[in-house]
């Protein structure tokens, strides 16, 4: 099965993914909000304040915070709009686009009430509507007409590759980079990225107007080791619980080795390097962020505080993970992979501060 | 609940509506290609070969045929494009539209196959890719960007009114206009698809831009009386059924007469009115055509060739009529009221020969 696929199997419960889990995404929005900001400001000015906005959010999955980017970049324009003393407001057109799993109906049946409470929301009532539309497909392929979008906007989706990388060598005993990867699996995922996100980018700039921005938000790195711990350690957790169902003859070791998560954590300047490679996008601002594990901790449930942000963290990590998992391995272990896995998460959070490294670049296609 | 999300309860199971019974639609469509193909070439003239076309389908539904609509138009384009002798394709992006309840999900997973098949089936292969998005939302509502449509097409979908008409008196012993229905409901009827079609137009003639092209196919009628049996003999089936059901006790009389079907079939005159009195528009052409209710009619059951359609035709009408009896009367007495209707169906198709009328219109929105 295409393994973009296979990632978004978990679209009906898009409450708990990488992309959409409630918590963890509304905080990376908050630290990503004063560089949309600016990007949406400059390219107001810039576009000398025109009368309609085209935005897209790319791999926007589907929960309650699919609106709630979109509410962001519409109350944010609104503001730049009321700075800059201009009386009418942009019509804005924000196209939702994920995979075609995706569950674009939840998104649908939420948008009447999202455009009347935004509405409601907004620093003036002279503003205009936002009209919503859904676009299922690949960000790796082309989207939209040549020309046509103003801003684009990505968080948390980009790190997923469109595939899993072609090895010459199996990535014995692990299931993602490892400091015991041989170094052509090491090779293989860094170049299976720089050609996706050279894609995504040459793709992009084909749609994009001149003057056009663009704010992108990858779980990355700040190494410059694809294999060091921050980016690792929670797939090497995973990897464990795998290794030892192996060694209790719960799963045949065959089946682990071809097991390999199609993601790639990029640092900085793997993210600048393909920018400048590409050629069509002067990058504005390129920065690091952290978050802590336990910004996906919503602590309703009554547990010990390590024992919340493991559950948590495992039930974040199982709903990126299972689909992977479960096309791989079938429905039978799928259980008691998660129980291990949840269980590996929440003695590591007891031990040490573990953290999500984000890499957030904005930048502006080129006249 | 709300008459529009009822009516399209439905979606999962696209392939039994009014706009989207496979058989029937591919009729219609069919019959209206060439009107189409005409609206097509002398926009794409107009404009002067543009390099985008920008196309929407309102009340797109979900099924076989969604993505069949779309289809064409990209196939009309293109022939139209070989035949001025122009080497480029336009690029197309096509808006699906209908009400959020729709099955857009089941839209979306055959997207990526219906943009391969279609660049095989192309004239030349030179052709650009078309773009699918999907919109949810009312029609009688603001859809699109100010002047950002080039080309609406709309099939079986206009006859639905945005609501059950307000009525003084009650339209006793019907469900729907009738000759003994009491002039001030006639009058509510009429009214309902006056504004609410003149709605349409309006919020139509903003997204359009100048020169864009609309062609709506309605379900309608070709008499003066709105109660005249051609439009009016299929929900008097439903009626004879629910009637014979109150005489036996099993459904209350006054349940039956707060029922009433939110359609409104118009004649061409009726439909020209509204057109000249919202002004945006000209009307190139205005047709009426007929359609037999054997058109919905798949033979490969073994019954007698009036069985057939008349269990054909009752599957045909249960999909569209099934949400609103539902709603009003509950889930009991469902089966009973469609059994009824469908051999009150089959009794009248073996006696006369009944038909469907569509109005087609094509119009130019104004420089």
């Amino acid at each position: 099965m295409d393994v973009a696929q296979v990632l978004h199997m978990n679209g009906g419960d898009g409450d708990y993914s990488y992309s959409n889990n409630s918590l963890l995404q509304r905080k990376v929005i908050s630290m990503t909000k004063p560089i949309i900001d600016e990007a949406l400001a400059k390219l107001y000015s810039a576009m000398n304040f025109p009368k309609t906005l085209i935005m897209a959010d790319l791999g926007c999955s589907s929960g309650p915070n699919t609106l709630l980017v979109a509410s962001e970049l519409v109350k944010s324009v609104d503001k730049i709009r009321q700075k800059f003393g201009n009386d009418e407001s942009p019509e804005i057109q924000i196209y939702l686009n994920d995979l075609p799993h995706n569950d674009f109906n939840t998104i649908f049946l939420s948008v009447s009430k999202f455009q009347k409470n935004l509405t409601n929301q907004m620093v003036s009532n002279s503003s205009s509507p936002c009209y919503i539309s859904g676009v299922p497909g690949s960000f790796y392929t082309r989207l939209f007409l040549s020309k046509s979008i103003h801003f684009v906007y990505s968080s948390y989706s980009l790190m997923w590759l469109s595939r899993v990388p072609k090895m010459i060598n199996t990535n014995k005993n692990n299931i993602y980079l490892s400091t015991t990867s041989p170094p052509c699996v090491i090779k293989a995922y860094r170049e299976q990225f720089q050609s996706d996100f050279l894609t995504f980018l040459k793709y992009r700039a084909e749609e994009m107007v001149s003057g056009g921005r663009m704010v992108l938000t990858i779980l990355g790195r700040q190494s410059d080791d694809p294999c060091s711990k921050e980016c690792c350690y929670v797939w090497d957790l995973l990897a464990t619980s795998l290794k030892d169902m192996v060694a209790e003859g719960l799963i045949e070791e065959e089946k682990l080795d071809s097991f390999n998560i199609p993601q790639y954590t990029p640092n900085p300047k793997e993210v600048s390097n393909e920018v400048e490679k590409e050629g069509s996008f002067v990058i504005d601002c390129l920065e690091v962020s952290e978050v802590n594990w336990d910004a996906c901790t919503d602590n309703n449930l009554n547990l010990s505080k390590e024992d919340v942000q493991g559950y948590n963290m495992g039930k974040c990590m199982r709903a990126v993970a299972e689909p992977l998992v479960l096309s791989h391995f079938g429905d039978s272990i799928i259980e008691e992979v998660f129980k291990r896995y949840t269980d590996n998460i929440k003695i590591s959070m007891s031990g040490e501060k573990t953290k999500l490294v984000n890499v957030t670049v904005s930048m502006t296609r080129k006249g």
